[in-house]
């Protein structure tokens, strides 16, 4: 048994969770958000308690020195040198790395060429691993990557129709994201639906504030709608989806910006916080719709965009097993699930509305006489992250075993 | 019996074709290309002689004075009141127009006030419409809009998931294009294969060089790949259709240009000539691609994106009563059209590979047992044109008649 540490940072967050693996046993998780604020917020719950500061963390670096106060401040670990490995969630990984790998310094320099494909996340995960590298210096590090998942999407979906020669020199490409997820939702899928890799043809719903769609042909990627970068694809909280690019030198030209404040519109305040005006978040959307003709638009387009997605996808799949709902819309929503699915006649696809009433559960949901099975499976990123590490940490001590 | 003059006129070039009404005669065609070029060619085609000749033409101004001139130099008419009505090909009506109306002095400042959401065509039709209604001020002059047939498009489709007020302002919505060419297309498949248009749900592919598709739900245009400019959906000629809006500042510090050179790439320099870096030509494509790895490719992700819109769209009109194929690729490369039905198998749908060796034929394609027809329908957007110019004649005739 091995105490292994999940870490996802994001721009302004440090999320994390313990593990002892295998297992997946969680002795404590807990997140630092709004660092780079005067206000940052700890939180920590272990087995017994939960605890809560506000307090200044000014980057990456102090908040992962005031994580490793914490966890023997409140007893999590005795010694820090109790965590055998640390993974991290790397967002963009290009078409650099197609599985988790151990972090060198050559793997780290590589990472840090990769800045400019994510320039929001990846500093943060960077600052990141190298705190921890620094102050664990015994752990394991690993890097898991969203889009390592989706390095199996052949060319003509990767591929976008500009000229080649960025593709060649610049990497303009389809990576995709929530790799992550969709590895550890396709898994557990595999186990509890009973279905063999290489022939399974599935569509999984990544539905949570940042959302995407993927295409499983024969267990592996085949495509996915988000693109480049998490920008394109479906409607999200606050994410436009795909758009025109002419409306980019339109809006510029409109609101006197530049393509870079147009980008970070598209970014920030687009989605289902753009359209409905009022809101991001999926619930209160659904409890003020039936007064409000703009949170009701938003759901429509939200679930309208989808189901496009689901169509382009089964064409492509020829065939479709399931359909397989995850993150916490695709998880917690059954009314969205719902929706979503009854457009789906033409490929004669059925929901069982008494099944359906499920939330954060791993079960079939679809009727008996449906086409495709459809599922909902709690995604589970950080645990994929650790037995990912867990299993890197395995084959190193195999191979030392050896020699 | 009326003359009716069909005029198209795009960024550099001016086309025509003079119709005698009802019954659509064609009595002469022809075209300027290459205005604003020192090396303008005209080309006119009379039910007896070609003619063709290089000259200077600044604009469409001179383009339209010298067009008027031969008509009687080439005795294509006697005089140049003969000509009953010019209709003319507008890109992008926006909003404001959802059928063809007679321009007047009020329909020409509204127009004008449209620029700039075409701006390479609009001012281009605009200075050929004000050519024609100084020179032949006895003929009606009619706008016929590429947009018009869109309007029917609900909400879900044409509201982009960007902050509402973009909408509301400034009009940032789908348009769509090739609407003449889908009205036209509808009209002969609900003539041909004899379905009643409020029952009729079809998917028309207008595969030219500048290439969409349109979903037609209940006799009405539901959903189109073309967006807020022709730039989005499908992989075109040399338009990219969609991509990811953050690669265009990726590109733009990568290549040290700004957004308006990044979109211009786009539109000319892209689809399947970016991809292939050698023609633009699909002909040219598809007989050179045996050899040459990028031309599969681009031939590839044309087929794809097509593929992905088909089951986008069949999954949101539910049944699919055809696939209708028309424009250049579409009425003339049987291959294509082959490639994209074999990939529609998940909707039972099925061409005849007989049938299918057609070309520039109004027939149907599909095998007795597909589960949605197919057919080929050739595009006539002049003719839509010319009909448009003669019912706004007739119903002025008739209204003058009551007076």
């Amino acid at each position: 048994m091995i105490k292994v540490l999940a870490v996802n940072a994001g721009s302004s967050t440090l999320k994390w969770k313990l593990f002892e693996m295998p297992g997946a046993d969680v002795i404590a998780k807990g997140q630092i958000e709004r660092i780079g604020f005067q206000n940052a917020r700890l939180s920590i719950v272990t087995k017994t308690n939960k605890f809560c500061e506000e307090l200044v963390i000014k980057n990456h670096q102090q908040a992962v020195d005031k994580l490793l106060v914490i966890l023997t401040e409140y007893q999590v670990v005795d010694r820090l040198d109790e965590i055998k490995g640390v993974g991290h969630r790397f967002v963009n990984g290009a078409d650099c790395f197609a599985s988790s790998v151990i972090i060198d310094d050559d793997v780290l320099e590589k990472m840090e060429s990769l800045i400019e494909f994510a320039p929001l996340h990846n500093p943060a995960n960077i600052m990141a691993i190298k705190a921890f590298r620094r102050e664990l210096p015994q752990a394991l590090s690993v890097a898991v990557f969203d889009t390592g998942f989706h390095q199996t999407i052949p060319e003509e979906n990767t591929v976008y129709a500009i000229p080649y020669e960025y593709y060649q020199k610049f990497h303009v490409q389809k990576f995709g994201a929530h790799g992550i997820s969709y590895r550890y939702v396709l898994q557990r899928f595999l186990k509890v639906a009973g279905y063999k890799r290489a022939k399974t043809n599935i569509i999984i719903l990544h539905l949570g504030s940042g959302a995407s769609i993927c295409a499983i042909r024969s267990g592996k990627s085949f495509d996915t709608s988000m693109g480049f970068s998490p920008v394109s694809g479906i409607a999200m909280q606050t994410r436009s989806g795909d758009v025109d690019p002419s409306m980019l030198i339109y809006l510029e030209n409109k609101l006197g910006v530049d393509s870079k404040e147009v980008l970070k519109m598209l970014n920030n305040k687009s989605g289902i916080l753009g359209i409905s005006g009022v809101s991001s978040d999926m619930r209160e959307i659904m409890e003020i719709r039936k007064d409000n003709e703009r949170a009701d638009l938003a759901l429509r387009i939200f679930v309208n965009r989808i189901v496009k997605y689901i169509g382009a996808y089964a064409a492509e799949l020829e065939k479709v097993d399931a359909l397989v709902f995850t993150g916490g819309i695709g998880e917690n929503i059954p009314y969205v699930r719902k929706l979503i699915c009854d457009k789906l006649k033409i490929f004669g696809i059925k929901i069982d509305d008494n099944l359906n009433e499920v939330k954060a559960k791993e079960t079939r949901i679809s009727a008996p006489d449906s086409k495709s099975d459809i599922w909902t499976i709690p995604t589970n990123e950080e645990l994929m992250i650790a037995e990912d590490v867990e299993k890197l940490y395995s084959e190193i001590r195999a191979t030392k075993a050896l020699h």
